[in-house]
């Protein structure tokens, strides 16, 4: 099932213009940054209770961070739920109809495993599974 | 501070449509459906963790969710943070330089104490604080 809300991920422009927004204007504290090749990306986390809010900057054109913010401009990218059971939660999902983009998990930033749906199903929100890794 | 994402706002044609994919496709639960009528919305509310989904939906063509729906489709519309002092929060805010949409608190659903920020101060997330209320 799900049990919280573990992050949100926000396409920013620039990391180094964002961060200091989170930090002096909200008073959240920066836990880490960590570049995630595979995605193009370079990453915030942010700690807000048992959330992270996860900024996302592009590293390349071709990343589907720098497409969505072509598209939409700055803001929020994608919801993850985070599961004690991603199998589980992904039958679950399936079984009601729902298309995956991943029917496997991958691999993700902190080594969580990861998957998502396809938007067409989610009603307009980009969703992720995720469990286990540091966090 | 910021103690938790306290909810996500998240903008929906129908809740009627929308409700069922919360719950058959996420198995989250459904805790209640309230009407803000100051907000012209009709809101359902599924938990994960300590934090609530929030689905919104228009009850008239004036409302902010009709007008973000013709504009962006479906999606997430905001998203709020609890904190235990929403004055402090709004003023380490504004002195960060951030224009607020409301600088004193007002009333919003379940009886808590909410305030937004100006979203052209966010790098583009509508964002909310809140406290207080039933939760």
């Amino acid at each position: 099932m799900i049990q919280k809300v573990d992050h949100i991920g926000i396409a920013v422009r620039s990391l180094e213009e964002s961060i200091p927004y989170y930090e002096n204007a909200l008073g959240m504290k920066l836990l880490k940054t960590e570049e995630v090749e595979s995605q193009m990306v370079k990453t915030a986390f942010f700690e807000a209770g048992e959330t992270h809010v996860e900024l996302l900057e592009a590293t390349s054109e071709e990343s589907p961070i720098a497409k969505f913010i072509a598209k939409n401009g700055e803001g929020i990218h994608h919801v993850a739920f985070g599961t004690d059971d991603i199998t589980g939660q992904l039958k679950q999902a399936a079984d009601a109809g729902v298309r995956l983009i991943h029917e496997v998990p991958m691999v993700g930033a902190g080594g969580k495993q990861v998957a998502f749906l396809h938007p067409k199903f989610t009603h307009g929100v980009l969703t992720e599974f995720c469990s286990g890794g540091e966090h």
